[in-house]
C-alpha cells in the first residue's frame, strides 16, 4: 500500500505568510512539501524560504520544491490554501491539476462561505475543507517571513463525497498532519460557526487597522478604539445568533485577554492595503453582512465599517 | 436716543473663517466692526483682512479695528462668536468685557447645545442667540480666508431676559444685519430642531472628512462612502424625530443635492485635524448622541463614527 496515509504529499497554494508558514514546518516534519508560486517563485527557487518565528527560531528550508506551475507539482494528498480569498475562483485550475485522486483541499483563510466559489469548481470526489488559522505572522518579502506568535490551526470539513465518518476521519486526518509538524490543532464539529466565531476578531482588528492605521496595541490602549472594537465584536456575536450559532458566553471578553497577551500585531488585512493589493472585504465584510441580514440581523457598525473600506480600497487601488 | 438699532456696533469673538470673513462683509456694509484675535493679532493689524471670495470676488479690510485683549474693545451690541465650540466656555470673560448692557451674543457654530456652557456663565441681562452658517469658507492662513460658495445664517434665539416678543425682536435685528451686508438670512423659530437639522449635514461630511481623508466630491462619486453618508444621515434625522422635531419629508436627499452642487470642500473638522487643532466632537457627536439616546434612540454608525475620530484626535494632538 502507498503510505498516503502515514506521510501524504501536500501542495501549498499560495505561499505567502500562512502557506509559507505551515508548510516550512510540515516540510521540517518530514512531510514531501511541494510550493506553488508566482512573482516569488525566482527568490524562493533561489534563495529558499526563511521564517523569524519568535517561539521557534529562525526557520530555513532550502532547497525548496517550488513550482511557478501547478503542471509541475506531484499529484498532492493534501492541497493548503493559502492564497487570499480575493482570488478563490481563479485557483481551480492549479487546484485541479495537483490534486491527486480524492486529495483534501485545506483552504486556510478567513471569512464567511469562502469555500462556495472554489467548491463549485471542483469535482465532488475533491473534499474541501476550512481551516483557521490562530496565528501572527507577516510577510516581510519574498521568501521571508515573521512569526510573531501563536499557530493552531483548527479544521472543519466542508463539502464532497465522504459519508459522516469519513469525513471525522478526513478531518481526523488533517489535525494529524499539523500536530506532527508541532502545531497545535483541533477538528471542528461546525465549520460554518467556527468561521462566524473567527469573525468577532477579524471584523474589527482588520478593518479598524486599515480606516485607524492602527495596530492591535494602539487598539487596545484607548478607551474609544476599545469600545469601538467591543461594539463591533458584540455585533458578529449577534449576527452568529442570528445564523443559528451558539457562541460562548463572554467570547468578546475572551478574545480582549487573547488580543493584549498578543505582541502589538498587524492584521493581514493592513499589509493588504500597505501594499496595495485587493483586501478580503467580500469574505470578512459582505457576506457576513448578507447573510446576518437574510438571518433578520442588522449589524449597522460593521456595515458603516464595510463602506469605510470599500471607500480606501478603491482609492488605493485606483 | 443712541442708534444702537439703525447700526449696532458690532464685535467679532474669534477670528478665524467664520468670524473673519462675517466681520468683514458687516464692515464693507458700514457696521463698526471690531475684531478681537489672539495669535494673528499682529498679522491682521499690519496686513488687515483678506477674504478671496467666489461670489464677492477679492475682498479686503485694512486697517482692521483689531484687539488683542477684550478690554480695549468699546461696548458691543452684537458679539458674533466665531471661535471654535471647544473653547466656549473659556470665552466668557472676554464677552463680559465687550458686551454693551443688553448685549446679543449670537454663536456661529454647529452642533448641539453648543450654547449651555457658555450660558452659564453670562448674566441673565445679556441674550445668547445660535447662527447656523451655511457657507464654504475656510482659512488660508493669518487673516486670509477664502470663501468658495453659499453664505446664509439662520439665527434663533437661545436664551435670556427677552420675552416672546422681544425674542422675536432680537432675531429680526439679527436678521437684519446680515441682509444688510448682502447676506441671506432666516429667523428660525426652534434653534434646537435647526441645530438637529444642520447636524444632518455635518455628521456625515465632517467626521468622514477626517476618517477617509476625503472632500465633498469624493465622497459623493463613490457608491460606497455615498450609502455611508445616506446611513449616517439617517440616524441624524432619527435621532431628531425621537427628540420630537419634525424633519422635513426628503431632507437628506435635499442635502445631497446641495452638496452636490457645491464646489469640492472640505469642511472645517478636516482643517482642524490637519492643523492639530482640537475637533469639534463633543458639539457635533458626543452630545448628539447622549441626547438622542435619552430620548431612546441608539445612533450606532454614529457612535462608530466619534469613537474613530475620539482615536485619531487623541493621536492627532498627543
Amino acid at each position: 500500500m502507498k503510505g498516503t496515509v502515514a506521510k501524504p504529499v501536500v501542495g501549498i497554494i499560495g505561499t505567502g505568510a500562512i502557506g509559507g508558514f505551515y508548510g516550512v514546518m510540515l516540510a521540517r516534519a518530514g512531510f514531501d512539501v511541494h510550493f506553488l508560486l508566482r512573482s516569488e517563485f525566482s527568490a524562493v527557487a533561489e534563495r529558499g524560504l526563511h521564517v523569524d518565528s519568535a517561539p521557534h527560531g529562525a526557520l530555513t528550508l532550502n532547497p525548496v520544491q517550488a513550482y511557478s506551475s501547478a503542471e509541475d507539482m506531484p499529484p498532492c494528498d493534501w492541497l493548503l490554501v493559502g492564497a487570499k480569498t480575493t482570488s478563490n475562483a481563479d485557483l481551480a485550475p492549479a487546484i485541479l491539476k495537483a490534486a491527486a485522486p480524492g486529495a483534501k483541499v485545506l483552504l486556510l483563510q478567513n471569512g464567511l462561505d469562502v469555500e462556495d466559489s472554489l467548491r463549485q469548481l471542483l469535482p465532488d470526489s475533491l473534499h474541501v475543507l476550512g481551516g483557521l488559522c490562530y496565528i501572527c505572522v507577516h510577510r516581510e518579502g519574498p521568501g521571508v517571513i515573521t512569526h510573531q506568535a501563536l499557530g493552531a490551526v483548527h479544521v472543519g470539513y466542508h463539502s464532497g463525497c465522504a459519508d459522516e465518518a469519513a469525513r471525522t476521519a478526513i478531518v481526523e486526518e488533517g489535525v494529524g498532519l499539523f500536530r506532527a509538524a508541532g502545531i497545535d490543532s483541533q477538528a471542528m464539529a461546525n465549520l460554518n460557526q467556527a468561521r462566524w466565531l473567527k469573525l468577532v476578531w477579524n471584523i474589527p482588528y482588520n478593518g479598524l487597522s486599515v480606516v485607524l492605521g492602527a495596530s492591535t496595541t494602539p487598539l487596545m490602549a484607548d478607551a474609544d478604539s476599545r469600545m469601538l472594537v467591543k461594539a463591533l465584536m458584540d455585533e458578529v456575536v449577534q449576527g452568529a445568533i442570528a445564523c443559528g450559532h451558539e457562541v460562548p458566553t463572554g467570547y468578546a471578553e475572551h478574545l480582549f485577554k487573547v488580543t493584549e497577551n498578543m505582541p502589538d500585531y498587524w492584521p493581514s488585512m493592513y499589509h493588504d492595503f500597505l501594499h496595495k493589493r485587493p483586501l478580503e472585504l467580500a469574505a470578512i465584510y459582505a457576506r457576513p453582512l448578507v447573510v446576518a441580514r437574510a438571518a433578520g440581523c442588522e449589524m449597522p457598525r460593521i456595515e458603516a465599517l464595510y463602506r469605510s473600506l470599500s471607500f480606501i480600497e478603491r482609492r488605493n487601488l485606483g
